[in-house]
């Protein structure tokens, strides 16, 4: 088995509403001279996605509701950004000082509603929302990287595309990188029906390897200002394959921790 | 900042008890062309850190307790295998047919205790038991692979040593790898008072970075029969220092998802 290879790309400019996403990486990977071959995984931060997607917001522009204002004062929080986490969510599943979690609106379970305030401008009082569909966000981005590929090398290459962002957990202390869009590479891998070397079925039967990519790109990214938001992936030994987001979600019905 | 490369380390046989890792793993790091550099980790699965210290126990020879029986009808489990996991942990976190979920002895939450059932034995009835105290089997033999980093180039490399499991989450569906052994690499990496680009306080304040490693690893490692139960790593960009488990466990008291 070849080892698995993950290159932050670096030296990708601040994003803005509007800009190509898919061009500042296809230029960070020339000046890191690599090339997209068949299998490689593009690993993008979802602070880019939703920059480049426009999906900030200024604090000052949001009413909020009664119920925003109530949870806002249980939870010693902004009004307005308590609106913003209520948009954003489903369901609130816990809350106390300094702490909502959510139900994000795209199915899984977040500390408020993945909302960010760091990064997004040099003025005060503008907060990021995440992408509004990452999965499609990931399968277009993914459909230009392989024309590219094709582009360059003469063959489309068969290639990945993972959004992530970090999440805190249940029982564990620190943050860990998790897939919210996922396109061309599988969410979980099935082992049902596979037997151990003495023959005996798995007892594992599926394992989160879009999560699992994502914390290990999340290591290269780094958290801070010096941080970088892409990173290239060669050697993922799992087959590639059409996954989704969804996957990685456990139904609601299914999970006896909300 | 330079790549992280995750090199499965292939070749290593079955391990035995009283079998001596550290030289396995030397043995294939030797076949593999990879010397032991400064900031160089090994991550190790806990299966061959448990199977080395003996930790398997046949069935047979277990006799389950009132509690044990009551606790194996309610799951549907075998009675003297919930006599194991009710030795091996804490306290019962949740339980219904099919799932034990336990705060472990070590202090983790985790399915059954961590006990394994897979390539134990070529018989029926053996299971394994995790390592009585992973941290310390962590630290024992980072010091034999630093001292033989420094026998073949004349000086110690400072390394670190992780050993891992797979566990299922709250709230997501598939396994990742967790870190339940940490030597010579920080548990989690404390952010605070770092700053975004913009000079504001950032939002995650501590990274789970031994835990992110683990799914890195365990991505390389597989699961199934083929899998790969050691994995070197190069490139990991957190300053290395002594850390162990307890930091990546929640307080009990913090934790609102018990």
């Amino acid at each position: 088995m070849k080892p698995l290879i993950l290159t932050p790309l670096e030296g990708i400019p601040l994003v803005q509403e509007g800009d190509d996403l898919v061009r500042l990486i296809l230029e960070a990977l020339q000046r890191h001279k690599l090339d997209l071959l068949k299998g490689d995984i593009l690993v993008l931060a979802q602070k880019i996605v939703s920059k480049a997607e426009g999906r900030r917001v200024f604090l000052e522009t949001v009413k909020p509701s009664a119920e925003a204002k109530e949870l806002a004062s249980k939870t010693d929080k902004d009004p307005r950004l308590v609106q913003l986490i209520l948009d954003e969510s489903a369901e609130i599943i816990r809350s106390r000082p300094g702490l909502i979690v959510v139900e994000h609106r795209l199915g899984f379970i977040s500390a408020n509603a993945g909302i960010d305030h760091s990064n997004v401008d040099e003025r005060e009082g503008w907060v990021l929302l995440l992408p509004k569909d990452p999965d499609s966000s990931a399968a277009a981005m993914r459909a230009r990287f392989e024309e590219a590929s094709g582009a360059r090398l003469g063959v489309r290459a068969r290639l990945g595309v993972l959004i992530i962002d970090s999440h805190g957990r249940a029982w564990r202390e620190g943050t860990v990188g998790v897939a919210i869009g996922v396109s061309g590479l599988p969410g979980v891998v099935d082992l049902r029906g596979r037997r151990d070397l003495f023959g005996r079925e798995l007892r594992a039967t599926t394992v989160g390897a879009a999560d699992e990519l994502a914390a290990a790109a999340s290591i290269v990214m780094g958290q801070a200002s010096e941080g970088c938001p892409a990173v290239h992936v060669r050697g993922f030994p799992y087959p590639l394959r059409q996954g989704r987001l969804s996957e990685l979600l456990r139904p609601k019905e299914m999970d006896t921790f909300r």
